[in-house]
């Protein structure tokens, strides 16, 4: 496979800041309800109608326009397979993935025979729409989009969402990735109602603190959904992630506190690259792509080896001499933040 | 989709003996571990490498001949996937499933896009080899075997598995589901180094009580594996999955005591069947078929009724009239035959 998704290397003891994830962890209450778990909760298929209805409310949908997940991995996957398959003549589908990309949507589009037609980015970063548009033909049947995006941060704009929606053949859709949306100013799940070929994925990994426990769902029109839910195993969710997201749902103290907490250590990230002259792009996530010259790998492998993991992210198109950085715990931040500025300051 | 895969209704409070459920729970040690997490365990991605090592360790393999599972459904789909999508020139792939089988092989088959070549059951529902070297073609990719079968509980001869084995076109695997295998005689594990085409699927679903937990493996030569690995994503496993794995394999003593326990209720249940002279097939897994004739879908009903879920699987291939029962934890079992015993009698 040429694009397969590679786990990393276990970071050890290190501070990790280089996989987006809550590194405070998740919510106390949340941890509560998965240690009241029984013996027979563990060893009894679930019932998931409560963590449906509940995420369900939490998005001002029905139950119907949602579909619980083992991660949001397993719903880009179920769309991948979906929607990609070699047509009955043999024909390959298309999916057009917007670079720099999360590394999984070219992983599930290869592995489901799509055929991959890759948008270069701007020099900017900004979502390239034009191009976009421009890459869809008959043949296309995903479009895979993040926002913020992951590794840059960057929202796509509502217009250029649009635009991209409109130009999708019969029988196409476009995955929308709002993994990081929890910390943005908006989302788009208020276009579903309008749009049949927009499938939204949301995870709990991230803002609430979940990515061990793998949750996550899709938001789509009921109908949408109906052609993907097959592609889902029945019982992919398992006890702990199901009663996870209802108490991680009824507690959004949490979420608040973790946001502000996103809020000021971006800020802290803001403040050092205007600091020593580093380029940032402003981001609506819960990271911060930044540009620190040739010197990337070397700055990731110096961090590492005094223990705190931020991501090498150089080798991403449009991304040269980058470096990704979880903005996360302030405390977590100030530490990285303080090492990579020791670094830094000492190569001059 | 002719082939999908549904859950069941929510049982309520009734006893389930209808889904070969452990219904004792998982270990009080394995909960005990899973209650240690933390909310940083939680949190961050998870790592692999001791219930990687753990799992290959308790099958004698090498860590590069197992894959862990998000539940055996997800080894499943992969192999599904992975073997038997549309070939260049639009081609389908066979996939041959061994009727009466468990419904998840062809849901994957179908959704795969595959042709579902099916060999229906001998009147004694033992297993069918010279039907199903017959079934397979040059374009056959996967064959689904298991056992013991669900839901006849019966083994398959390791005779007439090297049969099915050595009839397999070059490319094809045979994906042989071990979930029960706990409670059976043998297991095939021992034929992998012989046979790259074997690929067996273990769950720690049924004997180790961990199904809402999502817990299994799939086992092969390295190079058979590494065909599947792209099409597991990277971090299906939940944490508190890991960790069960790692606890039930360091607590052979709980499953000694399961496997006592299901031993000794499907005794109870052959003498019942004897007492009322009901035709049953004598089992290797947690469960027992039986057949009750006409009155099979009353029973269930009334059972149900009554605080007692039985599965109803007169509408499968072969099993006309047929109900099948676990015969798991002996207080339940005992329960749960008292009621059939008097509905039974009542109704004559």
């Amino acid at each position: 496979m040429k694009h397969a998704y590679e786990r990393l290397p276990d970071a050890g003891a290190a501070l990790r800041l280089h996989l987006n994830e809550n590194t405070a962890g998740c919510s106390p209450r949340v941890l509560e309800a998965m240690r009241a778990l029984t013996r027979t909760d563990a060893s009894l298929y679930p019932d998931y109608a409560e963590a449906e209805a509940a995420c369900a409310r939490a998005l001002g949908l029905d139950a119907g326009e949602v579909a619980l997940l083992n991660g949001l991995d397993e719903g880009i996957h179920a769309v991948s397979f979906a929607h990609l398959q070699r047509a009955e003549d043999g024909r390959q589908r298309e999916a057009v993935i917007v670079l720099p990309a999360f590394d999984m949507y070219a992983a599930c589009a290869e592995i489901a025979a799509a055929r991959i037609v890759e948008v270069p980015p701007r020099a900017d970063l900004a979502f390239p729409a034009d191009a976009v548009v421009r890459a869809i033909t008959p043949g296309t049947r995903v479009v895979f989009l993040c926002s913020p995006n992951n590794p840059t941060g960057l929202a796509i704009p509502r217009a250029d969402l649009l635009r991209v929606l409109a130009a999708l053949p019969p029988g196409a859709v476009a995955l929308l990735d709002e993994a990081y949306v929890d910390f943005a100013r908006a989302s788009c799940l208020d276009l579903l109602a309008a749009h049949p070929n927009l499938v939204i994925g949301r995870t709990f990994a991230k803002a609430h603190g979940l990515a061990a426990v793998r949750a996550g769902c899709l938001a789509a029109q009921a109908g949408t959904l109906a052609r993907i839910r097959p592609f889902l195993p029945p019982y992919s969710v398992n006890v702990f992630a199901r009663t996870a997201m209802v108490a991680a749902l009824a507690d959004p103290g949490y979420l608040e506190w973790y946001r502000a907490e996103v809020a000021e250590s971006k800020q802290l990230l803001y403040a050092l690259c205007e600091r020593l002259g580093l380029h940032y792009w402003p981001s609506e996530a819960n990271f911060v792509l930044v540009r620190v010259g040739d010197r990337a790998p070397a700055l990731v492998r110096e961090m590492a080896a005094r223990g705190v993991a931020i991501r090498d992210r150089s080798t991403q198109p449009g991304c040269a001499g980058c470096i990704r950085f979880t903005t996360g715990v302030v405390a977590h931040t100030r530490r990285g933040l303080a090492l990579m500025e020791d670094l830094l300051c000492d190569a001059r």
